[in-house]
């Protein structure tokens, strides 16, 4: 009883585990690329949209009568089987490798050819009736199977990573309701400006993600643009008249996605350009979500030498060594991955500017980086929302308090005592530590009725925004 | 005779130039930022869009009954001197400074007051008539000031890199038109590939920039929206009911440009994003115009021991040493300023992340960073475009040749002599050395006509793209 | 039967599962950064780093009498099992946390008691046995452990790269001595230059990772300097006078390696100066490996419309519609893995920079991105060697019909035949495509045997270098 | 009479202007490279490097019998008034140039030829008597000269950043004596975590800068080593004999470094690793500035509203629109050149991985970044230390009142009042907000002294570090 098969290449012979669904191909792979450990079976999004791009190229074939129908459809069927989560154990290769993605195209040909065969009654390795190349990549080359797999990979996990934001938009939304009425000191460079409200330090917040989402849908967009039927280099070699059209219209009905043909298949086979500029608007999502969690340690900051303005829910012991510390871990670990994000950027950015002539042979790490800021994203902003922002509370006394002794207040009251008088009440409260409310209602400069008038949060708040 | 004059602020007195237009603030802030010599002067986009956002203050100002009608007539006529290239040499801050801006406003205001005061009939320094804060800077804040006028400045300076970009497109589509019949070798990973055409290879270097172009059309439409009428941190603090809109009416009329003042000032007196993202398309950009670059370079490698596809026209000479070496220094030096592009990027990127709270101190370095990628960017389109582009010739024997004699030719054959022959052809033609063409012939599998009409360049072009 | 134990800590009580090494803390852990689904286990340098650290803490305990030796016994014995490859897989907090590392620490501390308390007979969670925290962590905390660890994690997997990287020397090394008389066209600006050997050129990539080897041994000599002793910021709160030294020698004895203490604990702890050199060299040693294999992927790029100076032994097939085709895929991989670390180095840039006041809170994506780095490059090393380098073979015959062939000779030709001749020669080698070494002779400047003198491969290596 | 005179090169004639020391090389280089508008004078090290350069080879020349005594006597001359700060206007090609320094090292030999000849008696431009290239670059090539240069001038640029280093470390240290006995809260992760003095937190930012200093010295010694004599690619081609090590000595005596010639000068000629790790460690150095930035900037927040711990000097009034605001601009304009630094090393890092076989082209943008980054971070520690650190006071009564009132302060009192009475004070603070040391005397659990004994700065202190 044997438990390999030999399979043949253009290196040669070498044998196979009997019931591996990868072939030849894979196995020189696995070999060539020990790097990460990580397998492409981890970016299941990938191993679908693989999925989906052989189902429509076959598909496609057979409609122009390329393909016999019986093999079409048992690769048709073979892909539907992955893209419902079988077999995804099959992709082996490791998600950083040579060959512009041409291990993972091998690796999908392999696997839906072997799982066709079983379909149609044949032993995997038996290619003479479906062959991973010449039937399950026809018409096809890695160059525009990988970019455009890539692509409606990125898009789906792009999707969650928007569903993610809205949550956590949402939950900044939700508090800047809560404190809407909570007075506290703007600041400006880290010193004391002018009134506002917590409600709308929340709602920027908020309204920042919402921004940040608009960016990210016009950046996905971007990419519903695809190359299917360039083949080698964009100039549709090998691929019939007709193809590049068919191929579209399948892959689009069976992700349900508005996907359009590039209008010069020779440019978009070599441009990484769409990746580049999604990366960069991850990374404007990492800047601001990191800022905002900056802000939010800096306002929990304490409890007593901080500046003790809001409480964020503890979620686990902060210290062993001193009792009761609870530290801000949530909005620190959303920095991490705002770094992370923004280091990968980078790693983008070189893989797209090394591109040479018709081809970036570099997608794969473009693939890999892309993929997990989007994933990282996604379980950071759910993470920040659910373990931390919704528990938030405010400590509502001492915020109004330090608004009443800050020397910012007489800005607000300038235009109802006079520039004179203010800076001269600025210059008192700076001098003797007293507060500029204490002040006024001692001068009699205000009636207290009126200064309470002027704090009230409503007023405060001014022009600069609704409360969410 | 007194060659100075007395002015005072916060921390005391100070005597400045008698013939200064800039004042107290501005003073100390030279001796505060020694950095890097460079004057804000040297960013005249910024300089005109400041007076732009004086005039236009001024105007609402007196429109809501704030200022009077001469101080504010004198204000627009110092504005529109100044708007018109006057009076910028008096702009002398340091372009990287503390304060989020606070300085470059400081010194705008005090260059207006001084040129207004003069209009009026008095003496510099006369600030009882016009004030630098009171009266230029009435109902404004850095905060709102700066980042405006940055955004306008920087809407103008990328217009300039769109028209830039235009010009490159061109010179890319018209070699794309010149070299349409000139039969290649494509190439994937530095290997030969399959054959196309020398027009579709540079079509493809017009359709990046093309595409470029759209994405920086989409960036800079987020930099209309401004925060005039923020002040200090979003709520309007000192700025009238109304002051925001008329403001920004004003602005618009001035500029010509359809200003929108953002829905929530607060979020968007602390926010980067737009910067964050412009620069990632300037990213982007560099990515591709380098990539673009070092394929002219390969391309033209040589003479005698490289590619020698085409030549680029010499416009220096290249060695002391070796004599008859000309260089490809153009492209060179486009590669460079994509490095600096990609370095800016990330210092805008770490500025932006460095917002606290209810503003973002760090806008002097967004401001130099972008400033410097938009204008060296425009800069290396127009020289590429000029000096390299428009010259290039190809060498179409040797590329040619170069198609008649690949392995990858066998891949166009390939559905016309079966894929066992064409196997066998490429084999012969690796172990003998001899052209894949001169075998096809002689073995008799093409008719030489047909093997011909194979290779016209409409046919090689294949469903690619156009030329141009 | 249950199958869980209940544990308590600051936020209430929870149930592990009834065999689980680790407790409560970290089960909140896990609940609480849901981030990379990576575990720290995928990081064996550090578990064992964490071991013995632990191990030197008891001892010192026990030798200040602090820890009664029975439990110290436990303590070590446990954590000697850890450092022979035991329960691993109980570390399983994600690698990327909130907290400074408070979680990796705090599941090091469970581990480490249960096991213990097992060793003594007792059942896990009878934490009055063996305390997690004020037994296991004794005289300790997160700031100076996790810190500490990470560095002899560090080391002890940069030795790995330098070894590797010895490999990779050697390879080209080795190449440098078989192509030592291969003569070739230098090529600088990819313009032909002059006359070299490819032995010369191999011997540079060589020297290149030699030259890197010595950095990065230097750099890891910084991270031998360790904080453990100073507790929660350095002032050595809750650890007893002569701990800090103590510790550090058995640490020393344990890992064998020559620790330091810092002399100013107080900077110590909240510097992550040493970890972002290391990335720093770990980049500079990316950039040259990049540069090496854009090289080889220049130099082997054809067959038949490149360079074709050398070949790179084939690993996998490189296309499945162009029968044939090889590609560089090795290269291309160590050129991805080199864009990550570059990344990489800015994530850790970013996470350095965010440290505030006594402590970096953000070291585990430091420790993350460092192991990436690290272990990846040294992989990438090994592959390159193993791969690709060691099966390279060289077209001598066309590399020396470049060199006879290129205008470039003529700089070689100069001191013999002046350099109006060899103005003149090139002038007329560039206008008919002939070799210069042909017109040379045709024109009776030179004796045959004296060109063929002059371009004997020790001549024409001339002072450069040694072939190796 | 005629304002201009005819030179001649490869491309053809061209009139210079009469007066100008530079020639046609430099005339075309300025038409080549209108990217920054900064020329090269702007570097001045690199022009007195430059004028090094060129008098060693003139000397080495001269010794090995290539120039005869009274050239090589104009040349030196020449160079010598140039290093004493002549001519430094006639250094005007743009600092971004393409070409590897090609038109920076042809700019020097013009003007250095020219001024030769005026000095021998001949007009400017009759270049029989002194030839630029034959004479002034003797047995150089750009390739070897422009490193070359590169490498002196940074390392005098060094030297005054640590110098600069040097005055903030002092500043730093002065404060950290003055602080001594300031007791203060440490904060971990933004929150209060245990007793310390503020000596020790300045004395962490004293010991940061000098083990970068440290750092920075060790990365200079790495630019000692030089590369002349290689000339184009390393082979020494076109140097006679011994020239490299004469024009080695030559320049070690003039510049007075201990310059060695690298051992491999095929490598070092490509090889920009050096500068890379050099850039490496300048953002080390940046990183941790920004971060004492940023803690500077923290402690000082307020007045009311803030931590409140220290008060920069006020240098410039902070607003416009608020009365007394003073804003820590000096730190911020720190912060900001550490993000340029940081984006400089990742412009630096992609020009270093773009050398191509045996040159890199791209040094001049290395160059340009390199030196900004250190003029800048020069200037940012020098105005760092005279403008804020010197003159920041502490709120000593604040600080203190923080610690007695603080949970943290329990730590510290964990050995003496043990941990279960510890833990209950630290519950009874947080549920009634009072101090914990009110609590501890109130409990009679310390008697006074005792308490204010273990409340002694240099208790509190404890094995962290000695104050400087």
């Amino acid at each position: 009883m044997t438990t390999t098969r030999r399979e043949h290449d253009l290196l040669g012979d070498r044998d196979v585990p009997a019931d591996a669904y990868w072939g030849v191909h894979t196995l020189r792979a696995t070999e060539n690329f020990p790097i990460t450990g990580t397998p492409i079976s981890a970016y299941p999004h990938l191993i679908d949209a693989l999925a989906a791009v052989k189902e429509a190229a076959a598909l496609a074939n057979e409609e122009l009568g390329l393909l016999e129908p019986a093999k079409a459809a048992a690769i048709v069927a073979a892909c539907r089987e992955i893209r419902q989560g079988a077999l995804h154990d099959q992709f082996v290769v490791d998600v950083i490798q040579g060959g512009a993605g041409t291990s993972t195209n091998m690796n999908a040909n392999e696997v839906v050819a072997n799982r066709a065969l079983e379909l149609l009654g044949h032993a995997k390795g038996e290619y003479m009736y479906v062959h991973p190349n010449e039937d399950v990549n026809l018409s096809q080359s890695t160059n525009d199977v990988y970019p455009t797999a890539v692509k409606i990979a990125t898009i789906f996990a792009v999707r969650g990573l928007l569903k993610a934001m809205a949550v956590l938009q949402d939950a900044f939304a939700g508090k800047s309701v809560e404190f809407r009425d909570v007075l506290k000191m703007g600041r400006t460079q880290l010193q004391d400006a002018v009134p506002m409200t917590l409600g709308q330090e929340f709602s920027a917040f908020a309204v920042m993600i919402e921004e940040d989402r608009g960016r990210l849908a016009e950046a996905v967009e971007l990419i519903h643009e695809i190359n299917l039927g360039a083949t080698a280099i964009g100039t549709g070699i090998n691929a019939p008249s007709g193809y590049a059209e068919a191929a579209r219209r399948h892959l689009s009905a069976i992700t349900g996605l508005p996907l359009v043909t590039a209008a010069n298949l020779v440019e978009a086979t070599q441009d990484c350009g769409a990746f580049v500029q999604m990366s960069g608007v991850l990374k404007r999502i990492a800047v601001k979500l990191s800022k905002s969690c900056n802000d939010l340690r800096l306002l929990s900051s304490g409890p007593r030498a901080g500046l003790g303005e809001i409480n964020l829910p503890p979620v686990q012991a902060g210290s062993s060594i001193m009792p009761g510390k609870v530290n801000p871990v949530i909005p620190e670990v959303v920095n991490q991955v705002a770094f992370e994000v923004i280091g990968n950027d980078v790693a983008i950015t070189m893989a797209a500017e090394a591109g040479q002539l018709q081809l970036n042979a570099f997608e794969p790490i473009i693939l890999h980086s892309l993929s997990e800021s989007v994933t990282h994203l996604r379980r950071a902003c759910l993470t920040l929302a659910e373990r931390c922002v919704k528990g938030i509370t405010a400590n509502t006394a001492q915020l109004r308090a330090t608004v009443e002794n800050s020397i910012g207040l007489v800005t607000a009251l300038n235009p109802h005592i006079g520039y004179t008088a203010a800076t001269e009440i600025a210059k008192e409260a700076l001098a003797t530590g007293r507060g500029v409310a204490e002040l006024v209602l001692e001068k009699g400069l205000l009636p207290a009725e009126t200064l309470a008038g002027l704090l009230r949060p409503e007023i405060v708040a001014g022009s600069g925004a609704p409360a969410a």
